[in-house]
């Protein structure tokens, strides 16, 4: 039911192991560099938070095929023996390059670049595509809502409605990293150390003969963590009774964490709801919004002052609901010591293995510069880190707090305008001369080896 | 980095665990029954395809907190000793009736129903609405390409973009059933037993000096399955080149599989290649079109007759890109010998344990109606089976083909106009007297003992 671990390997297209059999008879394994990038934003986007390099590092280190799995594959009838026989043996022993987790990146810029032999960069594409697409997808996503809320809390409620239960456990490292205060997701919580948060549920409310005897249950169990859901009913009514309830927690010396709100017109329910909790005396208890919500919906909240001290988002976070995915290819940039470009309609790449350099004035970020990969800049940081070589990490891995306190950091020097939840302005990238002119040189040489000579074939076969 | 079967139990939201420490210490653990259904369509969807049943059934078979799990729920700090000791014995021991994996559903039918005491049925929730969320609606977007590909062969390429591992191996499952022919996963295509396919990447070109080494290479690698990707630099050069290789094939007595075409134009790109394959005497050469394909490409590839034999579908479909999720809700409606439900501002729920009745008429889906559990309708086919009875499956897992199989024969018993790719009408569903009468005197008893007293506390509160 679950993917195990140790079939991970087998976690790929099929064509990338029919081209890795290729290579492998025809000796065409050379070193060869593949760069990570997304092509465009999705709608409303103006950056994107790179997430999911630690989940590649460690698939990268623990890869090979266990004996089932070449078992698996003898029996599919496809391989050749003599190939199954080297794949038993293959490990990735290759370099990577990439930019942190937690740093921002943009679009045709690099995120990770896999230099290693053939066979072995091409087999792992897949793989580092799925999580890299997914963990920045999701943690760009997040810092749109964290930006949103203006400093109120947000917490990842979406586990029941991610996509399959490895999403779930992404989605809650990602949303973290981009300044999520909690998740609902046990798992991820305890796997992550991830603060865990969690109110009460409709089904705990009817299932008691009267709302208030569900209230009185809860608070006697956890009368340091009630929140109570107050709405199963109507909400109003449910606010009186949870005033009731802090009372009586009150007249015990406890007291009531707070409420929450997961319907109706958040807005005016929670105003009227925090003007009875006011008048009542209780200013501290929280009140706690969910329902459907997405950044969008926070931005509105926050622009009116709503009443609500934190928010629960699910689906449309968990799945980010408006762009559920992103164009991000895994493209070859070099093979031996030849960069190379494909010039497929709409899909021109940039050649060759690069570095990108972050131009800062003023402490904010100004613009980046995409350039190969040998090409220095002086006073500016290159953004590309060494993180593997010859298949073992070059650093013990960050520890979540400081991947988020990163993101932060950067975020905060990142001009409002790119923040922008409708319509950003693109964040300034350019290529650097260099990268400009080997792209050039290189799309020249294709236009004459590969298209000139097939036309030319054209005109002989339709005279043959 | 790949979510370990052994801690699943943990994969639930901490509401789930705290509610049912609540459960646990009120001794409030009477049978429960949780129904799960879709609140509404997604945009443009006119029917639901069950799928996600056998992982749901296997999870709840292999239901334990281990050892490790028990140790981490104790130190997060939450728990008492008592309830994590409960917790280590807790098996599930409920029914469960599900409408089969393979068959249609639609709107407000619980498509699975638990019944189980209240703290297994509570806490085994996020789980169950996590994967038939995704299955189904997978399965639901899949049938809507097989649909509109009428007749082509679609094939599931989605690995790289989907939203993680779980649901690489859930989408290439959900899409088999609903009609795909093929998927390039090949852990999924070994675990579930779905043809595998593949072509050639175009890092695989580019990886050559020349283009038709590339083609050569591969060709004398897998003579019974080349499939040459002919537009990394220009469709029709390639395509010529693909030629000159099917000739040095047809030489040897071997023959070209197909090509394939996955950027540009298609229509237009795919019937020139047609075109001069054909003049070349290549008739059976194959071409197979991808690249952000969905069904509405689909259906206008088919209705102007393009030139494809096949299609590989990625992205859009593996994420359901315009749909990203369901409105399924997992709702109590019956605890101890009490039907309930709720009131919530827009999701007001329909009380106690369910039947779903499918009328036909001539051989067609005609309506079907929402019944309580215990009604009966001469010569309708109930839809919701006993599939668990006190944690056991009342029968061997149905093979895939038989699911798929159970799929093309419903689906092609419902008319045409609820399978419209843009605004279906909605099949009509309708509720049995019985259960409307139930839902009245329920929700007025509600009224009456759940706001009034409330309202009326809100007038004593306001003059005390």
């Amino acid at each position: 039911m679950m993917t195990q671990p140790a079939d991970i390997a087998l976690l790929t297209d099929l064509y990338e192991l029919t081209m890795a059999q290729t290579y492998f008879h025809e000796e065409h394994n050379d070193h060869a560099t593949f760069s990570l990038f997304i092509r465009k934003y999705p709608p409303n986007r103006g950056f994107f938070v790179s997430c999911g390099l630690e989940d590649v590092l460690r698939y990268l280190e623990e890869f090979r095929f266990s004996p089932g799995a070449i078992d698996q594959l003898h029996k599919t009838g496809i391989f050749s023996d003599d190939f199954l026989d080297y794949l038993k043996g293959l490990r990735f022993t290759g370099n990577v390059r990439a930019i942190p987790e937690g740093r921002l990146f943009f679009v045709d810029e690099p995120a990770l670049e896999v230099t290693a032999p053939m066979i072995e960069a091409q087999i792992v594409e897949t793989f580092i595509i799925n999580q890299i697409n997914l963990q920045t997808l999701i943690a760009s996503k997040a810092a749109r809502c964290v930006h949103a809320a203006r400093g109120h809390g947000v917490v990842d409620f979406s586990l029941r409605r991610t996509q399959g239960t490895d999403a779930g456990m992404k989605v809650a490292r990602a949303s973290y990293i981009a300044g999520f205060t909690a998740t609902s997701n046990v798992l991820a919580g305890v796997t992550y150390g991830i603060p865990l948060s969690g109110t009460m549920a409709h089904s705990f409310v009817s299932s008691y003969e009267h709302e208030i005897d569900a209230f009185h249950a809860f608070a006697r169990n956890f009368p340091e963590r009630s929140i109570l859901l107050i709405e199963t009913y109507d909400a109003i009514t449910g606010a009186q009774k949870a005033i009731e309830v802090a009372r009586e927690m009150a007249a015990r010396g406890q007291s009531l964490q707070g409420v929450r709100i997961d319907s109706g017109d958040l807005l005016t329910i929670g105003r009227e709801v925090r003007r009875i909790l006011d008048e009542a005396g209780f200013h501290d208890v929280q009140i706690v919004g969910s329902g459907g919500l997405d950044e969008f919906d926070l931005e509105e909240l926050s622009e009116k002052n709503a009443s609500y001290d934190a928010y629960g988002v699910g689906t449309r976070i968990g799945v980010s609901g408006d762009a559920p995915w992103t164009d991000m290819a895994y493209k070859l940039v070099r093979y031996g010591e030849r960069p190379v470009l494909k010039l497929s309609a709409g899909k021109v790449s940039l050649p060759d293995a690069k570095q990108v350099f972050r131009f800062v004035e003023a402490g904010q970020l100004h613009h980046d510069t995409i350039a190969t990969y040998d090409e220095h800049m002086n006073d500016v940081e290159p953004l590309l880190k060494l993180v593997m070589a010859n298949g073992h990490v070059t650093a013990p891995f960050p520890a979540l707090p400081e991947i988020r306190e990163r993101f932060r950091d950067e975020f905060a020097r990142l001009d409002e305008k790119y923040k922008a939840l409708e319509e950003p302005p693109a964040y300034p990238v350019l290529t650097s001369p260099n990268l400009k002119c080997l792209s050039e040189q290189i799309e020249r040489h294709l236009v004459a080896t590969e298209l000139q000579p097939a036309r030319q074939r054209v005109r002989e076969l339709g005279e043959s």
